[in-house]
This record gives C-alpha cells, structure tokens and sequence, in this order.
C-alpha cells in the first residue's frame, strides 16, 4: 500500500499531505487577516513556499492552483502579488472564483497540488 | 494505457471514478435535504464512507476535501459533524468555502480524492 | 525527477500542466462572452477537447471536473451543453456550484482532471 505523510496537523486538517510524487496543499490563509487582498495573498504565497519546502519541492513544480477571492474586483490585488511570486518559466494551471470564506476577515484563500 | 474504473453512474457524472491508486469523488449531498446542515453533512460523510468501501479504500486514505456550504455562519454545525467521522490519525487537507448548491435545499457539498 | 510538461502559457498561469500520466486543465472560459450559459459552456467544452487532444487524450478519460456557474438557476442550459458533449460510456466525478468569476460576462468557468 502506497506510503501517505501528513505536515503541519491542525484540529481538523493536515496542512498538507503526501502521496506518490504528489503534495496537496490545504486551503492556505493569511496569518496576519488585518492586510488587504495583495498583503494577504502574499502572506499565503510564503506558506506554500514553507510547506512546499517542508514537502520537498517548490513552486517550479507546482501543478494546479484553485484561488477563492472574497471580492472577485480585487482580483487585480491578489494577481499583484501571485505575479510577483510564481516562476515565470513553470506556470500553474489556476482557477480563480469569489467565494466568501471561514473567517469574515481573510480576504483570500489557495489550495494547490504540486510534485514533488 | 491505464485504467479507468467508474463507480455509481448517475444521469451526467460518476459517484466515483479510480485510477492509478486514486478515487476522485463526486460532489457528494445530502440523500435528505431536510436535514440541517450538521445532518446533512452527517449523510454525506456516509455515503463518502460507502464509495470508498467500494473502491476499496477508507477515510484513513483520504488525501484533500472540498467542502462547500452555503450559509459559511453555519460552517461550525458543519465541522461537528466532520470531527465525529474523521480519522484524527489521518487528516486529509482540506479547503471549505461558501457557495450556493444546485439545489437550493442541500447546505453541504463535499468533493475528495482518496487513495487506494 | 519526474517531467512536468506545460501547454498554452499565458500570462499567469498554463492552460494545461501534464505530470505523471495526467492533464490538469485550467479553469476555461468561452472565448465568446457575449453567448448564453449553454453557448459559453458549448465554447468551453470545446477548448477543453482541444487542450486534451494536444495533451494527448480525450474527454473519454476525463477524471473528475468542477464547473463553477454565476447562477446556478441556469444549471439545466450549462447540463444540456454538457449532456450533449460528455462520453454517456466514462461520465467524469463532478462538482458543481455557484460562484463568481474573474469577468462578469462569463458565466461558466470549467476545470479538470484527465488521463493520458
């Protein structure tokens, strides 16, 4: 049976998950909630960069991001800082909604699967 | 070529659908809609329970989940019901958002990927 | 390592990542926004047929997919597209729900999972 390795438990959710060559990202949120959508998503960007490392890998090897945004008009902020972070050479494939959150403060959340 | 298994066809989707160590699921709701949010999600979680068994795997395996619930204020009677079904050794990533349903009686919606 | 292959770069992200024997599509929109849902989702259906034949696949091996729909009351026009595309032999998982979009014309945006 194949090998599963769980990081980063939370209550209810394991930050993210292994399994043959593939890392599931949980939904990622903003540690500081007070920023606004391009502070927020930046915030997230450097915790999958944690987590990716933690996993083994790193964003060049990213393969599908999904992008809920609580305000699909700031999607120019939250794409600022996505610009700022992705690596040009090995784009994500990526989906982009709005969708209201757990937390009436996080502005945005990313989930993504990467390999390793 | 690999297989490509499919399980409990409906009219326009697969319950389930295995391939190469994986079941990817349906969007999974409630069989009745009258129930409350917590017992809806309830009755998802079983029937998440029997694809799985008919894949033949288990909620020990699972890998990420999807959850959407359509009133996000209530999504603390949706996570009751989550910490009494899930495996605490076995946290899949997970990623929950507010989003109207096909019908408007279901309150919860939940999607995974599980391995075998 | 294993290879990641990327198709139809755009700006920030790729319509297509292949990695390990699957195709992670993008979300697609309809190129002609000014169509009805079951015209945008005719539109999409098509680009996804085009991006998995350049993968080298088709709709026969498709996975699982999420439709995401700006009113959801409109789920039966994006269901008659769908029926008359889908494979009635190897139905996909799927999810859909409403949401928002990044253009307030689109009123479908689908994303997949398929096999090589």
């Amino acid at each position: 049976m194949s090998t599963i390795k769980r990081l980063q438990p939370e209550t209810r959710l394991s930050g993210a998950v292994i399994h043959h060559g593939l890392v599931y990202l949980a939904g990622q949120v903003a540690d500081d909630a007070t920023r606004d959508t391009e502070g927020q998503t930046a915030d997230i960007l450097r915790q999958i960069d944690a987590l990716l490392e933690e996993a083994g890998t790193d964003k060049s090897r990213l393969l599908t991001a999904q992008i809920f945004i609580t305000d699909i008009t700031e999607i120019a902020d939250m794409n600022r800082a996505w610009d700022a972070w992705m690596d040009p050479a090995n784009k994500p494939a990526r989906a982009t909604i709005e969708a209201k959150l757990a937390n009436p403060d996080w502005k945005v959340e990313i989930t993504a699967i990467c390999a390793l």
